[in-house]
């Protein structure tokens, strides 16, 4: 448990694509940002690469993606959205990355950074893994004065963020009742278009049904009541 | 279980060194050639740093081990043996290896491709992991139209394969039984000479070994009969 | 000369960092802005480790010194100032940063670049060859549909430079006369304080003696009258 | 267990940071150290970003910190340390870093490493991970005569470690009982006043009840006696 | 002048992209394939990108330029074409490519290598820089038995090339007489219709005007009659 | 000319192979050693690769090399010669490169450093070329307080070198007077004997030859007396 009592109220989705966020973790973010927190969204590629239409340029398929998931963040209540314009399917957790990430977190100053679980067990997209490695790999490097130091402009200080949670993990130890949201979660994901397509009706209900799946593993987990859907999680608490 | 009634019968084995699929995957692989599937064997590396001998140059060394691969396949039913030619001992999962396994996968069409489980915990072998990781990582490139789009040339397409089976792995949950064939199985590691010496009885006796305690463990796993030796794999199956 | 009539009124300069326009072009950008052209500048460090003091750590450094630059751009006419943030000193001619710069310039189509000639024999700073290298690849970039396909993003398409013109160079073949605002130019670079100190008015005449020289030298290659002062550059036109 | 009877009396330790050996593995080195075993300590960064202190410059922190590590090793009885000043916080498992290491496994050939466990699920820090498999990767490297052959010079032959032991480790298999040696590794740890400020006793606690739970799983898992204090590691004996 | 009275028959041109050869030394190509010698092309991209039609995937654009470059090899009497498949656009002289290049060298035994002279002042397109840089790097590499060793299989030996000729150069020191084949030449480059439109006699008249240039060049620099016609090179003669 | 009236007397000559100082520069350096200045070596590699004998192994060759050039280092009064122990051939001006050649500046605080030109046109070694320019590049870097900030370890600064000497140039504006120690310098190159044979009076021919030919040059460049052998470097001055 943290020792602060200030509010953890800033949150940073990182993800690889469009969609990620609302594939991994936006119940939560919903119930998040009606609690009042600010949520921001950087997504480190545009989703450039994922059409089996190729007639469909990857920048045109890019700017369906970057209006799709303005329309899901906007749906949901995140206050910002950032495409950082790497290349689809190429991700690497380079330095680079590396620095870029930093620069956001110590600019935005977010409290809980949420990303994907890059040590999941058969995370078989090499995107996912880069871009959970890069974001977490960022969170440390943030917190000092003397790893990217040109970054320390102006009022621009080093910055730690207090909580991590890992999506699509295989080691929750978190979880979060999200039965107040799961149709505003589906309905987020649904902005996709071009991914899951229009009314997908069976891509919904399996939403629902691995909701309820992650609930039951939280009521048998906290023994707590409710949980009827849930959203799992591997917490970080920094000091 | 897919949906297809296709029959998966190209396969390709993606490893680091001339040896590695004797001693992975080989009783599975005799037993899938003899089915009449097609196999094709893709070696990283000609295995050149695999001896104690100062006096044998690496590309001495390659050479023999080439011929000793080349005989295994033979006498294993494989079709086609392609090496890669990097250096041994030297492998990394560069974007680099990934194309060129991609551009293989987007000619050869395998259905299946057998390779090593780079998320084995304390695979300390660093071309193990850079082999199964970069099979895997090309796997996942080789279906998009926009992912090294240069090699999408005449009739070659985006390709899709069905199935991954990883081997050496700490998470089988696949198993081939393969009693039919675990003395050709044997002859055919025999062939790599200048690794296992000749005549290596106890060598023998140790895959017989393994492969009876992986037989149990596929009885009791899938509660079957027979099973006296099996191979196990964490098997892959995409849509 | 180019075949097209449309006025090249957009321009950008691309420099290492701060102080390096005005240190290397700053009176012909002063006198294209008063003539009406829009003017850019991209820095691709903050300049962070310029200093001799090291109380003053880079992020306080590359504070001080966006803040003179953004003085002198104004002074200059310069409309917008971009920093992109890397480490001063350690530039290299990556595919990242040429990505960078490549999708910068699709956004702003500058029909004008002005850079680092990186082929300068003994170009001793290792920044200034990387700066200039990638911006001149990355205006070669910029023109194809599928280098870096999912920047072209909405109208974002590709963007051909029309101009080039490289500054410290040891191949002038074009000169601007910047009689008329060879003090402008001066009290421009003045306002780098951090690096040439308070009323430098020795670095002011040598500005005036190297712009008087190159005056004399393009009097007579170009057999023209005028150039009291003047700035030489390689020029690339392109079709 | 190896089958050779020459004693394991070299070892050699490699970390990311000062302190690092302090914090994983000290007891086992006090213990080893007054059995008469030579010890080793490489640490790849001389610590220089671990401090909150903007003032601190790395070089100055750097200073303390290595006359730090130097004071715990002399307490220890540690006979070399090597400091191979990589920039801390940036660390990368790259061919460059491996042959670095394999070059000090060759010429200090070393019976025994210890080093991070690079696969331990969550271990964020990118430093440990990277230092851990830099140090197995090298381990692998030095046994082979065409890996870095350059090496090979005079009396400089292949250098096979015969057991590496990793600390910090999600899957201890070995374990040492440090009763012995329990307060001259909170002393030995105690060294590093930049890191733990002086007289820590809380920490002291905190290792003294870690110990001793590392103790109950030793003696849970060995059934053995002893084992007040332990610490665990996970064991690889090569051939 | 080499002191072999070796035919120096076999000759290998690198080019960056399809047309390379043919705009750069087609001529004497021809000269020296009706002479007898043989010739082999290597590609390292099949030139996908060079379209400004985003309707063109690069995969078909590298099928059309393929072809292009077959014809235009078999007008010319090339007897072998090979594509290495790199993207076109984003070429690098790195140790992988290198390696690649001296693999090919040592197989085919060149005696003469043609190439892009990588050190020509302003060389603005980044692939041609890359490609003559990594075929001379690789040359180099080619003659040494412990650089890339693990290429020296069987019959396979270092190959030491004797002469490299460099076109697109600024400091021609040899000089070829094609007037011969000046109209053959033509003819081979407008194999590459994707590239230059149909019946361009506008280029075909530029050609001409060049290859009169160059023939003017030799004549005065040898002192020798004929060469109304010629390409230069700078031509290195290894020991 | 510099404005210190400190005596520049500590020199370091940094080259890529054992032989480049003595094929580069060596005349020079027996003079200023004779005249009480203290010369450092820095070779990158042992020049592992340069044998036409496949038996020779690589680390045995470096071992050979490096005697040679500690021979010919205490015949010229070296006296110090540190061996990186890069691989030869296979150089690359990295940052890792530069960061190791920027802490010995540091460490030795040379006012001189010898090294290879890397801008001369046609430099076909890889080594060469990525040698000089990693020596420049380092002294660059050695001169400020935040790159590679962790080597400003205890009295370690940050060090101006006050003068380069480029050898193997194509823009000699230096020349030293060798005819002193023409047939001294000649006899540091026969301790190469692995490279040059043994009584090459050839070769020493040769060098007399290139050494005279360079002092004619000298004499009408400086318009002075003497000078019958010379030889001829770019030299800067840095303030």
């Amino acid at each position: 448990m943290t020792e602060t009592t200030e509010p953890l109220d800033r949150v940073m989705v990182i993800g690889a694509h469009p969609d990620d966020p609302e594939f991994g973790c936006a119940g939560t973010v919903i119930k998040w940002a009606r609690a009042g927190r600010s949520i921001t969204y950087v997504l480190l590629t545009s989703g450039d690469k994922g059409s089996r239409d190729p007639g469909l340029r990857p920048g045109q398929l890019a700017a369906m993606r970057e209006d799709e998931q303005r329309a899901a963040a906007e749906e949901i209540g995140v206050e910002q959205v950032i495409f950082l314009g790497y290349p689809d399917g190429l991700l690497e957790n380079t330095l680079d990355l590396r620095r870029r990430l930093c620069g956001l977190l110590r600019q935005h100053q977010p409290h809980i950074v949420m990303t994907i679980d890059p040590w999941r067990t058969y995370q078989l997209h090499p995107d996912h893994r880069a871009a959970g490695q890069a974001a977490l790999d960022a969170i440390y490097a943030a917190r000092e004065w003397y790893i990217f130091p040109e970054q320390l402009i102006g009022d621009v200080e080093p910055w730690g963020v207090k909580e991590a949670y890992l999506f699509w993990t295989g080691n929750a130890d978190y979880w979060e009742d999200i039965t107040c949201c799961i149709e505003a979660r589906i309905a987020a994901l649904m902005c996709h278009t071009s991914q899951v397509g229009e009314n997908n009706e069976r891509l919904a209900e399996r939403i629902r049904e691995r909701s309820r799946k992650t609930g039951e593993e939280a009521r048998e987990k906290l023994e707590e009541e409710g949980y009827e859907y849930a959203e799992g999680f591997k917490r970080f608490q920094f000091r």
